[in-house]
């Protein structure tokens, strides 16, 4: 059965662009070639997806001059040294400035791509193709791109916008279910921000994303992108609303680094994050009881975990949120849940509180 | 005797923001503190600069929360690998979001101090307070930042404004003679491009300015900077006319790449390259013998190199030449001279004329 690919705009003026999704757009020459200017086409990828699928784009790139990089798989990889490699490329083979950059992987590959294309020569073309749930309905969307610093996640970027995003279902089918798990992680927490409609079709649907039903993916997909493009549209740069898509991240972040990056899936330990946040809120009387368990719930559901590492202590916890983006004059700032489907702004939280949180929830 | 402080506006949008030229600037706390908007300030120097400056800057800024990052002094310094330090210290220090960068040196602090502040979570804010005559008639100016690569000057970098530019005229006091007159360079880079009077004024004053005389410095600076401003608020991110900027760049860069970051200064490389650019523009009948002789002269009296190092043979040039930001599919394109005063725009120049001109010219 034929299925017909969804477009959808995000937008922000001269910087909008299209999200496709839909089963085998990656190998849709068309699709491609009408975002690349140029016949300089570098792909940048890691070492589990490029066995899968570099070669079926090199095949619908034929006659163009694509090279690629092939980085080690995993998010411990998502430094300035990797970066490096991908510029040590770009300029081994004289990429010009109107060049492009396919990034083609999951978030780690979506952001370090990103990032490489916003720097290279002061920014060339960037395309985004990813390769895991988590990829579509979140990193690959925005233009935020950038690296970890050892003391903290996504801290050196740029905001970057690609020229389209590519999301194509088919691949999902080669996903590890670790991964699909994760990328869920990120579709709960749209519902919890901004659409409590959709959290309540996660609660009956879960299990069939789980199952990789087709519909349900891309329905999820689809909304997931909506949600994001309407916030991202109101705010390309942070400076307000759209610091709500980090919702768990401060939490999720701390356990990232403070475990070693790539022990936790990036949404694994969102989910975590989330669970904590909803369970503070519930501290602060913003949130019942009987959501902060439906939260938990759901993400224990989608087979996430919902409780933080044993061996990060809560001092260690509250050092690493102290370098979260959102603070300001080094006063931690969180994310809370005002309801399912409505989240606050960046709050100043006591620390006291936020110590009594991460001393009591989970452990 | 007193004088007035100069103030011009760099017309960018919402990204506009204010040059101001005079004497003792860098201890106006009032001036200072204006651009700055919370409590934590990071100073970027260097090993030359700060034992004269920092001091003086710290006091003025006394009662914020400003710590300092001290960098080898010089163009082999301006990597990815010195940017991870600028990085290094941000975080350690934790600074937000919020925070303002301040670079306090020559070009090479500006573009490294820039970038930092466009990378550390995303752009923190900026402002240059440069301490070269180089710095403060071109690079600190416009928005250009970035570090180089091993094969190429500034391939990696953004256009990233600053909050404001504070040209202080008293540092050019303790400036080297040789880095005076690599500022004098593009000064005179400035009269080829798009201003035959000032080319003209400066066959009559270049001595006025080697001999620090301050009036002459002050108009050549603003004058040099009213060039700049207009170019690029009509084309902040060079996708035109912004490229005249570079005439005599492409050969510079070669040279600083060919022979190693820091033999040449900037300036000294760049005044060959216009000598090149403007010889090159002769044979192609762009340009009249006399033109290339009164360029060559001027750079001459300004005690600047007009000829190529005998050690960088024409196939080492070519290849070089090869990365430049303005090539498009790896043709080679130059900024030329039409007549002293109006540049071209970028040009895919004969490869055999750009060899014999190469082979023959300083040769």
């Amino acid at each position: 059965m034929k299925r017909l690919m969804k477009v959808m705009q995000v937008d922000l003026g001269a910087r909008s662009y299209p999200i496709y999704i839909g089963a085998d757009l990656l190998v849709s020459t068309d699709l491609l070639k009408q975002h690349i200017y140029s016949k300089q086409v570098l792909i940048v990828s890691n070492d589990t997806v490029a066995p899968l699928y570099l070669q079926k784009i090199l095949d619908a790139l034929a006659g163009l001059d694509v090279k690629s990089v092939i980085l080690p798989d995993g998010e411990q990889y998502k430094t300035l040294e990797t970066l490096a490699t991908v510029f040590d490329k770009l300029m081994e083979y004289k990429f010009s400035r109107n060049a492009t950059l396919l990034a083609l992987g999951g978030g780690v590959i979506g952001d370090v791509g990103g990032f490489a294309a916003a720097c290279y020569q002061r920014g060339i073309k960037f395309i985004q193709v990813p390769t895991t749930l988590l990829a579509q309905v979140d990193s690959s969307v925005g233009g935020k791109t950038g690296v970890n610093h050892p003391h903290g996640k996504n801290m050196i970027g740029a905001f970057y916008q690609p020229q389209c995003v590519i999301a194509d279902t088919s691949v999902l089918a080669t996903l590890d279910d670790r991964q699909l798990a994760a990328g869920i992680a990120e579709v709960i927490k749209y519902g919890l921000i901004s659409d409590s409609e959709f959290f309540q079709w996660l609660e009956h649907n879960v299990e069939a994303l789980l199952d990789r039903n087709f519909d349900a993916l891309v329905y999820a997909i689809e909304r997931s992108c909506q949600n994001k493009a309407k916030i991202v549209s109101e705010d390309e740069r942070e400076a307000g609303l759209r610091a709500i898509l980090n919702l768990g991240h401060t939490f999720g972040h701390a356990i990232e680094t403070g475990v070693g990056y790539g022990k936790y899936l990036h949404g694994e330990a969102v989910a975590i994050g989330c669970c904590q946040a909803a369970y503070l809120s519930w501290q602060m009387d913003y949130l019942d009881e009987n959501d902060v368990e439906r939260i938990i719930a759901l993400f224990k559901k989608a087979n996430l975990p919902v409780t933080p590492p044993d061996d990060l202590s809560s001092d260690q916890f509250i050092e690493l949120m102290a370098v979260d983006k959102k603070n300001i004059d080094g006063k931690i700032r969180l994310i809370l849940l005002k309801s399912i489907g409505r989240a606050t702004l960046p709050l100043e939280v006591d620390i006291n509180l936020l110590r009594a949180v991460l001393d009591s929830y989970g452990r």
